[in-house]
């Protein structure tokens, strides 16, 4: 068994929050009244649809560099950078629905751990490659 | 190597069924005259492209909780669940192309082998950091 | 750790490749004028917004085939296939954001690798399983 147990829990913290973007799309296509397939026709369900497709987006995005962080950085990293990803996501989820203008601060939170781990197993991976 | 060739066979039947979907999108943009960048202007071709990019949004959940589980719970789990997964993905395109309405079925075949993958995951996670 | 320099690097490179898309997308909503959470309403943006999902959609494709190459076919074949599938990204962004109409060459150019390294990962988990 190859211990990651944080890499594995944030992974799955992570998981967890896009499946609630998906619920939430589901819910916000009933009330506001948009059958499948349409996905435009109500601003509400527009805002829903983009933060469950942008969590899609960030997500495909952390789930690699935090893996080989987890390989060649450090597994605390690696559960550490996926713990911060996802309270920024909840943050960023709650701000968006309420005014998408206010997304900011919640999307620094998402990008800014994918970014630092994306440039340290980058860094860790030429050491190794060089020496 | 990495003795997990169920998890990985798995794993390749799961990329096929969604190679399969963007297959569809294509025929269904010449049949139904949707000129690329345009995803909307035809019921015919909303259809098959939602198919497409639930399918996509599955995917991504499935394939992180079938490598946790095949680590973490166990090979042969991993390849039955990804299996499960494969074949009511299959249901699913099937039936939501001819009514959007009938999805249900496959929809629950795709979904319960991820959350419950996730939720073994989660068990044998904890139990290991536990004890 | 696991000795992957290469298709470590390479799923490094693809990732910065998709995050340049989502960069321009960002930038292309303030020059078209697209306010979130709209995704149409106007040619130009919604080329872009193409170009970037697209690229999601070959990504999710990829990384799992890349890895299963890396494992059970050879490190340097999934380094080099992933290396490909960038190198024909770039090409398909930039040649898409032109003319849609032109991006067959780049699409070929990140397809076959991904189909190459699915058949190669099929054949040689074949071979193990049955020998």
């Amino acid at each position: 068994m190859v211990p990651h147990p944080y890499s594995a829990l944030a992974t799955l913290f992570a998981l967890a929050v896009f499946l609630w973007t998906l619920a939430l799309v589901s819910r916000a296509r009933k009330r506001c009244g948009i059958a499948a397939p349409a996905c435009t026709g109500s601003e509400e369900f527009e805002r829903v649809f983009r933060v469950q497709m942008n969590t899609l987006e960030q997500l495909v995005l952390l789930l690699p560099v935090l893996w080989l962080c987890a390989v060649w950085v450090g597994e605390l990293y690696a559960g550490l950078g996926g713990l911060v990803w996802s309270i920024g996501r909840i943050i960023y989820v709650v701000s968006y629905l309420k005014n998408p203008k206010s997304r900011s601060i919640g999307f620094i939170l998402t990008i800014a751990p994918t970014f630092t781990m994306l440039v340290a197993d980058l860094v860790f991976i030429l050491k190794f490659m060089l020496g």
